[in-house]
């Protein structure tokens, strides 16, 4: 890769690709232009759990925390979707924090917004039942749609539970009329009783 | 608080005092000289969890994050020692990260830090039992020693988990001789045996 920052080209990478790994070390800042990357993390029992996602013009914290402390991954991320991203090199990196008072404004309230995420995943996790967190995961995957396209092992991960935790309280939402379970999706039947079920102090 | 660098004067503050509550406004960015800083999230269910603490030399995403973004608190922070510490304003803060090569790459360092801290603590709640949890969160506050001073409650807070749970479960640590439970304090009979049930793969 050259040096000058005019030869940071954007960067197709296909869907499924597996962009780094726990003990990778870091390439450089990663900037998304298109497409989303999922973030997440494996226990030592082998269970799964989603930090975060990037999307255009948020941060990945990974990268940026690799990058401040020359350290390695500790997670895992994939291309969710088919991805455009630049790759910006350590040196010019830090060449941009110091010298572009925009880039770095940009940088921290993507740093902030993120902690925030974050924090809202901490509070879920910990906080929150098994069947508020599998609502909001659902209303949250179907963005305003009313179909989800994941397994259950999928919805396990996105909530950091089992499997079969997710397939027990998924019959128990198909029995109260809340969803309909098919092969590979789950269509949204009751949203409005979803929500409520999903910020049950609102 | 006078504008000039020099004037910012380390403040005492006494154990207990509450620093901070959600939708509070940010005085400014936080340097912690000794003591340390409790900060917890309350749900809306009324369970509370600590986020992290805030000790000399580390930060305090939420001021960060208020800052970056003007905007307000999420959490509460409270003087879980008594403390000693400099409020750097907001303005100050922008002219040292822009001017001091030195602050901010201890900023950047003290964001990655935290992030990876908070990145445990969501593999803590989402992947781990309450007896890996609990185990841990007894080795993490003996901080070495034996004894542990905390209530059922407040080690409730500390994992995110009810008084009720935290109770059922010391009383099988001490049934399997691991602790012995005493009035507002835990003896780790049995460190050892903790160390092994905390990180059950190792």
């Amino acid at each position: 890769m050259s040096q000058a920052a005019a030869a940071i080209q954007p960067v197709a990478i296909p869907r499924g690709t597996v962009l780094f790994r726990p003990d990778d070390a870091c390439a450089g800042f990663v900037v998304v232009s298109a497409g989303t990357i999922k973030v997440s993390l494996t226990a030592e029992n082998g269970r799964e759990i989603v930090l975060y996602r990037v999307r255009p013009g948020e941060i990945c914290l990974q990268t940026f925390g690799c990058l401040v402390n020359h350290g390695a991954y500790s997670a895992e991320g994939i291309a969710e979707t088919d991805l455009v991203l630049e790759i910006i090199p350590a040196g010019e990196f830090q060449r941009r924090v110091t010298a572009e008072p925009e880039f770095r404004q940009r940088l921290f309230s993507a740093v902030a917004a993120r902690f925030a995420d974050l924090e809202r995943l901490v509070e879920d996790v910990a906080l929150s039942s098994i069947e508020e967190r599998l609502a909001r995961a659902l209303l949250r995957l179907a963005e305003g749609g009313a179909m989800v396209d994941a397994t259950h092992e999928a919805l396990a991960t996105e909530i950091g539970s089992a499997r079969a935790v997710v397939s027990r309280q998924l019959g128990a939402f198909a029995r109260d009329g809340l969803v309909a379970v098919e092969r590979g999706h789950i269509a949204l039947v009751d949203p409005e009783g979803l929500k409520h079920l999903a910020h049950p102090a609102e």
